[in-house]
């Protein structure tokens, strides 16, 4: 249906968007894969260990390879910069990060980088030029399995987290993210300047299964959902299951009984994107024939709409005070953990739109689930994200894997995102 | 209203029933509880330790100064025997058991017995005869807390546990029954012969709350209520709680929130003797953040009657198994354990009421929730229980407790019933 695109096509409304070479991507990934590959397939490179700096070292040669600038900020950051036709406008950055959970696979975070990378190595291949520089940037520590703050390196970037207070996390051995640096070779006195930045993009693999279940190759990230842990308690009463009549008991499962259904039929009341997940249940004693003195249980709760999202919070917590009360139990729920949700930036997830459209690319837009370094981004720069399918939905597993048609089809996108918002 | 009792009348259907001496049975209740005290003001007597032995050794002293002659069989078991008018006749057997629990109370099986021997030496102070002989006994390991068997000696006894598996039961130290009883002079070669019994009564502190609930002073125990316990796997598919739709999870708290108030509907319709405990209840892999793959609760399900205890069961397996099949999740609800129940004896309940409204005290039938070594007497004789309040229902704890006028209710009641089996 569609001519062969011309492969140094001109800009220009009417052009074919340009492609990138999705041989060279999955060749890299692969590469960059057997840097700490585990027998199961999947990926052991966790943040600032020696697998790290060794990926972090392949791309920098290859970076450099493909003419650009690199350096590293004192939390250990890195940015490959591509020059652009007017440098002094501020760059649109790209990247996501290179570490990996210890059971990680092999395209969580890392495509991302590799994807900013491809689009640069495309640009020179097409001998083109953007109006503004093009960054491709590697943030430290992203996972938080080794160091426990997640998105450190785009936090301390944003300005959300000291450089003080990340220098000083250690991992279990006692050692620190600002020795591991120093050990880098990380400068980790200079001065944390965050380059101007008229734009940042990412794309990433959605770790859920709503593109793969829904046949589709791209999301079209427009933020990430409002998010809050809550602790439930139920305090009841031990009692023998023999004896004890069921009138005459102080049982903390019948509240349970009654808040769970409840507390379902709230999130689906709330639409398709609300999401309510009880982790955790846990009974004390834990003794089959014993009603148990005490039960706990986790309520996760998600909304990309903030309205929503407070009012899901406040009917769970309508329903698990209405049942204590109807059973004259005592018990509480706790908010323990809460992360506002997110807005990506309407120009920059036009462009994503716009990149898909032109690439003829079917896209739905939706929100994150889980958080990334954009959340932090968002947070000082205009941002947007792309995802684009994961077998199974599956993520955080050495079994994580995505096909090299919609790894393309997502780099493609990053491309063309980025030319809209570059030139 | 009633004339003060005669210390001396003679039988006859219009005397004062026979009462039994409440300050020695209590003094007796807590010379027994020195014998392993703890600083919390209970018992660790466990079967056959050092402790046990000396408790088995106080009450043949009392036994012997009481005039009864005493034997134990090749499991340990003590018989302390008064003669009757009749010595052909078969003995009515009374008693229960020494041993406690490691953080056990004062009163849980010790009662029974120093019940027993109480109605002895009443008779000895009133002079009196019965037709049959009467017989106090003390069953070994009844609480099956050292020896993992519990009313270990009444099943030795009524045939139902083979001697020499009792023998080879061994503690976690590796020390088994044969040996202790080797230690404590036993002669564990001897035939196991059950000398003809013409019926076994049992005094006990309830375990439970419903007669200190109900505020009455006695509990005339109709069986043991029928008893199984289930346990239940639901299978659902870990997923992250950010990234995945409801429609699109296999979560097995679905199945819970919808089981679990059908379950205790159903034990509600079965009427106020239904019991319906789930004890456990185990997410896996037990993450806030993630839909759990694995869900494991209990079911313990009771009923006096074995139409209704049947039906629930029935029922409680269609709910389970309707909820599983709605929500598309594999899983199986098995039965690991089943106590059938005890209808007890009507000539003996018939003897344990009588008793009590001829003393005047309020009762009530019941059914015993926990098992008894009635359970095993059961099975080969005529049998009943008498319950008499403990304080909050709290037992197999160092707080049990029951006030001495409540126990020597059950005494008096115990008394009168044993006069009327055995004359």
């Amino acid at each position: 249906m569609k001519a062969a695109p011309s492969p140094r096509a001109a800009p220009g409304p009417s052009a074919q968007p340009p492609r990138i070479d999705g041989a060279r991507l999955w060749s890299r990934l692969m590469d960059m894969a057997a840097i700490g590959a585990t027998a199961q397939g999947g990926c052991d490179r966790q943040a600032l260990t020696d697998l790290d700096r060794a990926g972090r070292e392949l791309l920098l040669r290859w970076g450099e390879a493909a003419g650009c600038s690199t350096r590293s900020d004192a939390i250990g950051n890195l940015f490959l910069r591509r020059a652009g036709r007017e440098p002094a406008l501020p760059a649109v950055l790209t990247g996501s990060h290179l570490d990996t959970q210890p059971t990680g696979g092999k395209f969580d975070g890392v495509y991302g980088v590799l994807a900013g990378l491809e689009a640069i190595e495309t640009l020179n291949d097409l001998g083109r030029l953007t109006r503004h520089p093009l960054e491709v940037c590697v943030w430290t520590n992203e996972e938080g399995c080794r160091f426990p703050v997640a998105m450190m390196g785009s936090a301390v970037w944003s300005g959300r987290l000291a450089l003080a207070a990340a220098h000083a996390l250690t991992d279990r051995a006692g050692v620190s993210v600002r020795e591991e640096l120093l050990r880098f070779g990380v400068d980790v006195a200079a001065p944390v300047v965050r380059a101007p930045v008229k734009a940042a993009l990412e794309v990433h693999i959605e770790q859920g299964p709503v593109l793969e279940q829904r046949g589709l190759p791209i999301g079209v990230v427009t933020g990430v959902q409002h998010m809050c842990r809550h602790e439930v308690t139920i305090l009841g009463q031990e009692a023998h299951a023999g004896p004890t009549p069921m009138d005459l008991r102080r049982d903390p499962v019948r509240v349970l009984a009654e808040a769970l259904p409840a507390l379902y039929a709230a999130a689906a009341r709330r639409g398709p994107d609300a999401r309510l997940t009880v982790g955790i249940i846990e009974t004390s004693p834990g003794s089959p024939n014993t009603v148990p003195g005490r039960l706990r249980f986790t309520v996760d709760l998600r909304h990309p709409d903030a309205g929503q999202y407070r009012a899901l919070g406040e009917e769970a917590q309508a329903i698990v005070h209405g049942a204590l009360a109807r059973h004259s139990l005592g018990g509480s729920m706790r908010m323990v953990w809460e992360a506002p949700g997110v807005q990506f930036d309407p120009g920059c997830v036009a462009a994503v739109r716009g990149a898909a459209a032109a690439l003829g690319y079917p896209a739905r837009e939706m929100v994150s689930g889980p958080g990334h370094d954009t959340s932090n981004t968002a947070a000082v720069v205009p941002t947007a994200m792309i995802f684009v399918p994961c077998a199974g939905g599956l993520s955080h597993n050495e079994a994580e894997t995505a096909s090299p048609e919609e790894l393309t089809a997502g780099a493609n996108v990053l491309l063309n995102a980025l030319l809209a918002l570059a030139d």
